[in-house]
């Protein structure tokens, strides 16, 4: 399954601008003298609602919008970002959400979706939250996929897309890997803006489906919400049509929770921004492709938010990671 | 004892320019929509070195390199970012540091001013790290106050003056008060940039000297290092250069630790920001100031620094504060 291609990120592109922030580049010269290579980070953890989901969501509603099919009412299930990006896109273009959200789901997320005027009703469990829109799709909502969508997609690939057009000169592009969406929109990004670089995706061990899948072949499908640290990518599987990007991927990284928890505390000492520990978790694999690297080299990590609920700051900060300086 | 005027800050800031970030404005729709005023931050925890100190410490060493003074060795004492501010100072002008940092100071710190190249002498105390630069003093070395010497004071105003500079049509402007430097620059900036708004100051309630000494009209010296969790003002006294500016403030609010816990928090939430507790507590006096006020305001707040201990992320993050949102 393939139908999304590099120009469609282009045109999602020009069809979000004003619409989403043209997010900064960050670097911290302090991390690049000890690593002996250059890190750029895109920062998505200050885009509008604090992620870079707003992308995906706002290209969507403006492309039904384009084809004469915006609908009245939208709706979606999220536990996290995805939740907010489509109530925000809803309310910018006059159009009715809502959206299931687990009880498990940090309450400010809750809070915040609420804010952007979405209705929102909380569910037992994910599952029931995913079941739950069914109903609304039958009395005639339209659904937003949190990433097996070709308009989410292409729209989480902007992020890419800018960076490498303000100048990143990038030998290798990292992002995190949960559902699969941005992974792809990043690769159809840098195919089109820098195909000589390669991409990477990282992925929790402890929710390492897109590994095991890209090891069988075959989709896995974890059974439970796996309880990583890095709550972005909590998606139980990825889908078929991201599943044909991330084969074409020049690898992925498994990290562990320390090493989750390490980099976080460790970006958010250099970089001064809040950036939640599923964009740190990018670091870990950076580091590990750098020790193959002789030249020095530029990379660009896709940081993906910085949406951080109190209770995960606790868990972030319980032990003292900022000993040991990060050294290749 | 008046011996710095409001121009001495632009000549500071002619001086410094090219070696300090100039650091960007930061704001929050969503804050401003609660409160219904606009809220202006400096994020001088963008700053090199984190935080605002590098701007005086510079101006004191270009200043003595201006008039064929420059010293072939600096000391300070300092428990926060005094002492990188010295010594990445020093190191970039060519000269030998010593700074003598009290053991209670957080490893992160010091290993930081290490890095900066930096000699470091841990002491037991902070009445001990005082007493140490005299022995360097009488050796030839020169010493750089925290706070009580013209230049520094002059180099902290650059904050707020280039922060008024870039258009803040600020009503009023508040920074955080521990010796008296940042709060007697910023007031200086004002007078010279936008006489017409009034200046602030905040203060922990539990590290209150500076409000006692405004309330007695005599300098008050607390006897212990006060355990605030603003740690960047657990300073024991301003001191009589200090005072003769700080007798010109608008006011001065004393904040509870848990308002500065709270705004911390939620500063942190809202700009995605990393923001010391020192900074974030001027936002409970903003309120305060801003529930006496009948029209919109526009408030510009200094944002002294970024530098955040893990231990202290453990106590910021221990209860929830995230809950009811911020409201006038």
């Amino acid at each position: 399954m393939s139908d999304i291609f590099p120009h469609d990120v282009a045109e999602a592109q020009a069809r979000i601008a004003g619409r989403v922030h043209r997010t900064p580049l960050l670097s911290s010269e302090t991390l690049n003298r000890a690593l002996g290579h250059r890190i750029v980070f895109k920062a998505e953890n200050l885009q509008k609602i604090g992620a870079f989901k707003l992308r995906g969501a706002m290209n969507t509603l403006l492309r039904l919008r384009e084809e004469g099919r915006l609908p009245e009412h939208v709706c979606a299930f999220s536990s996290g970002n995805h939740a907010q990006a489509v109530a925000y896109a809803a309310r910018e273009l006059g159009v009715r959400a809502t959206i299931f959200i687990p009880k498990q789901a940090s309450r400010i997320k809750i809070a915040a979706t609420r804010a952007c005027g979405a209705e929102v009703v909380v569910t037992e469990t994910r599952q029931i939250a995913e079941a739950s829109v069914a109903a609304l799709i039958d009395a005639g909502a339209a659904f937003i996929h949190p990433y097996d969508n070709p308009y989410v997609i292409a729209g989480q690939g902007t992020a890419c897309l800018e960076a490498l057009q303000d100048g990143v000169e990038a030998d290798a592009v990292f992002a995190p890997c949960g559902g699969g969406g941005l992974m792809s929109g990043t690769w159809l990004a840098t195919r089109l803006a820098r195909p000589e670089a390669k991409v990477f995706a990282t992925e929790p061990l402890i929710a390492n489906d897109a590994a095991q899948t890209l090891r069988s072949g075959e989709i896995v499908k974890l059974s439970d919400t796996p309880m990583t640290v890095a709550d972005g990518v909590r998606t139980l599987s990825v889908s078929p049509r991201t599943l044909h990007y991330l084969k074409q991927l020049d690898g992925l990284y498994e990290v562990s929770e320390e090493d989750i928890l390490y980099w976080t505390q460790w970006l958010t000492h250099l970089l001064k921004s809040v950036i939640e520990p599923t964009s740190a978790m990018n670091m870990a694999g950076v580091v590990r492709w750098l020790r193959t690297q002789e030249a020095p080299r530029t990379v660009l990590v896709i940081l993906s938010g910085g949406n951080i609920a109190p209770e995960t700051q606790t868990q972030i900060w319980k032990t003292d990671y900022l000993q040991g300086f990060p050294k290749l």
